[in-house]
């Protein structure tokens, strides 16, 4: 991880004649868009991530398909590189821009195209918002389940291209099991169909290898999405625990117990402490940790499930256990949840979020080296993450005027992922690679699989047109990296000696 | 399709030195098995398409993984092609053997190697039978969900190859949807670990491309499943239609209405018929049409449900609704449904098993498309299908030893795939392509699609070796069978203006 910027990747690129390019972007077509004014380029200088910063050559608001194809065939036969951005809303600089690249902005893309109620099934545009989706199906019934905390305002296009997750796809499933069939345009300018609106698709599965490919592979024009039936009833539950490892455990009885909650969530002290501060949840303060469970499905079913839980958390240690009363209530338990990332942003002047996986039965002993890490490295980290899935947000509190300061949570941040890793678990949950971890994939892969992966993107996009320099590292990066790739269960990290 | 055996994969291949191979493979390890005496190859010359026969050069059945690792280095140096196969019960022909290529079985790979309840997570060798998975997670109240009708033979290293389905995909998915990792050894003798036993996997999403490629890129040697919970509760009921298309749109409005069932199947007249005489499943052998529906989950849940689905049966005009009324009716229900495909068999001298994909809202359309190309070819057809899926299996019943019968069979089985295509589904959904559905990839994929499928071939296996001429046509291929590449929503059919 480095949040500098890295010149390589632009500097090996050619030179691009702007002027020319401009021009003949223009006359693909006159009513497109193409930004190249300096203060209309800044927007995009940036997405989710925004320690990383490069204002691209220009900018591209395509409205049609027919718009998409001639702008990729035309950097297809000019070299020059393309990065397709949703909302910007991403989190790792999957849509950061090359300084001699094109963005292709899809905001334009924003119509929900069919919906399909019988079916449960919507095609709707790739700028579509993710919540816009659910509010679209709602008079059916229906609605759309992964739910990124962005929801409001990352769209369906970006979800695709990251693989997004949220709180509810423990039992619900990422982006790539709530899809069904994606458009794409090829960087030749030809459109394609992945996946169809039937149950398999022969062949390879092209749809899945595409999901998450953080626009490598092609651009995103249509997404076919499931739609599914909304619960007939939600209820929420929580439980505070004296220590975090306790906390860890009990999430591991209630999924070894054969019960997926609809989400199960947990927050730290640190993390209870500034939510409660900010939005007044009700949270209790002086627990070492709280978990959040949601249980939905039939009324019966959800009261049968809670009571089942909550004898689960008694019998693993829970100090205090409350069921939200009403529906005011449990909205109020999900809003110190959901805002937590902004609560916890409030204790410092800056804040980093880390996004890793650890298998759930690894939970406690990873928290507790995540404790011992921040203590050796002297900053705060709090714990807010999604606990039935093991996907961790540890969130590293920072002063960037501090000198040394960003450096050092650079290194820690890179020893927490180390640590996922060591233990059977990947450097990213629903965040994605993009720039900011692709160092921490030399550590997750062998140079085998990443040559490997280069080969699949060179099926797809051989001259590396699309999004370069994301996702998927050179082996000459991870050379210069360090070479340290971790396999499971051969751990080479002194840190875990201290576990 | 085409039964005759098409010489040019293997005419197209260079010879090979039997003996030196037999000699060289022996070396590899002494205590390998390779059989190449004729009388110990022919139970390997076809798998469940019996209609397809080719004797392997030899048959290698290795114990261990540094042994498939020998095996394919060997293989890979002298440009021989390898074929894996699992436990023989595939129906599309995908481990079909090559004259001039090792038969590479995997049965000596069948034990367990890990249970892990808390984790809901089991490791398993390739070799290893869907049903004993399930076995042997019953202890932990746990079970693996895919389960095809061969379910008591076929191998779960042949479920990943041909990412197998069963009655309870239409809720629990299909084999990608249930595993987390597969450990494969590439056509260079390399291991690799594709997927994580934990949430999202960074990169490309390697192990869904795997899922289903049909031993094209790789040789399974450990496969990482998902358990998931006994449902608490299963009940059954059946509804009687006096016409088939009633009973189609039946289907679509138990999911339009949210529901879910485990299983959801569907049988003609000709089917009940033959099942009933067979089983004495209980059956009304006078109805056109039953739909068997099953629902699991908690008890208070699948009651609810239960009597939902009776209305919704009800209103959509069934005849008659049974309820079974205790387990032992529950499984001679479904006794008369799984062994439905052997009882239909009695009915002539030869069957033949279709396996096509459509979307739900296109039951009624099709299954009287299906009737009237069965007048039209003078063949009958029973149908027997997973209807929630939309995954068809029409059953054409013919006498290969009258003169053109086989011929007609395969050109009525080419045009019900074709209509699958058109109206917006697809030639396979758990069969897999593998030989025999090879020509039939090109009514549903454009050339460009199918280069992209080739690209990713070569990206793991650039020589070819892996399982040649199974799965993906070759653009030559396409073109002598005539380019009729079918666009969904450009229906070019003749067949379809009579429905």
């Amino acid at each position: 991880m480095s949040f500098t910027y890295d010149e390589r990747i632009d500097g090996a690129l050619p030179p691009v004649d702007r002027e020319a390019l401009i021009a003949a972007l223009h006359r693909l077509s006159p009513t497109m868009e193409v930004l190249h004014e300096p203060e209309r380029l800044r927007p995009y200088e940036c997405d989710g991530l925004s320690a990383y910063r490069t204002v691209p050559l220009c900018v591209v608001l395509p409205e049609t398909v027919d718009e998409v194809c001639a702008v990729l065939e035309l950097a297809a036969k000019r070299g020059v590189p393309v990065v397709a951005r949703g909302a910007g809303t991403g989190l790792s600089g999957g849509a950061l821009p090359l300084e001699k690249g094109i963005l292709l902005a899809m905001s334009k893309f924003n119509r929900i195209l069919e919906i399909d109620a019988s079916a449960g099934i919507a095609r709707v545009q790739p700028g579509v918002r993710n919540l816009a989706i659910s509010q679209a199906a709602a008079p059916y019934g229906l609605y759309y389940a992964p739910d990124p905390s962005s929801q409001i305002a990352c769209s369906i296009g970006g979800n695709v291209a990251e693989n997004a997750g949220g709180v509810h796809c423990l039992k619900y499933g990422l982006t790539v099991h709530n899809i069904l069939a994606v458009d794409i345009v090829t960087i030749d300018g030809e459109r394609m169909t992945l996946g169809a609106a039937s149950l398999d698709s022969p062949g390879f599965d092209l749809l899945a290898l595409f999901t998450g490919s953080e626009g490598m592979l092609g651009v995103v024009v249509e997404v076919t999405v499931k739609l599914l039936p909304k619960p007939q009833c939600q209820k929420m539950l929580m439980a505070s625990f004296d220590d975090v490892e306790t906390a860890g455990n009990a999430v591991a009885r209630i999924i070894g117990a054969g019960i997926i909650p609809g989400g199960l969530e947990m927050m730290d002290n640190l993390a209870i402490r500034a939510a409660e501060d900010f939005i007044h949840a009700g949270y209790p303060v002086d627990a070492a940790a709280i978990l959040l469970c949601e249980l939905d499905g039939a009324a019966s079913d959800v009261d049968e499930d809670l009571a089942h839980v909550s004898e689960l958390l008694a019998s693993a240690g829970a100090v205090e256990i409350r069921i939200a009363r009403d529906e005011a209530e449990r909205l109020r338990l999900w809003a110190g949840r959901k805002n937590a990332f902004p609560a916890v942003g409030r204790l410092a002047p800056d804040y980093y979020c880390i996004d890793g996986t650890i298998p759930r039965r690894e939970l406690p002993g990873v928290l507790k080296g995540i404790a011992a890490l921040s203590d050796e490295y002297g900053l705060r980290v709090a714990n807010v993450f999604h606990a039935g899935d093991g996907n961790l947000h540890p969130l590293i509190l920072f002063d960037a005027n501090r000198p040394g300061e960003l450096e050092r949570t650079e290194a820690l941040a890179g020893k927490i992922l180390e640590l996922c890793v060591a233990v059977g678990g990947s450097i990213t949950g629903e965040h994605g690679v993009g720039r900011e971890k692709i160092n921490h994939m030399c550590v997750q892969f062998s140079s085998d699989e990443i040559e490997f992966f280069h080969a699949v993107k060179a099926a797809f996009d051989p001259s590396r047109l699309l999004n370069p320099g994301k996702n998927i590292p050179t082996l000459h990066r991870c050379a210069e990296f360090g070479g340290m790739h971790v396999h499971h269960g051969n751990v080479p990290f002194r840190e875990l000696e201290r576990f």
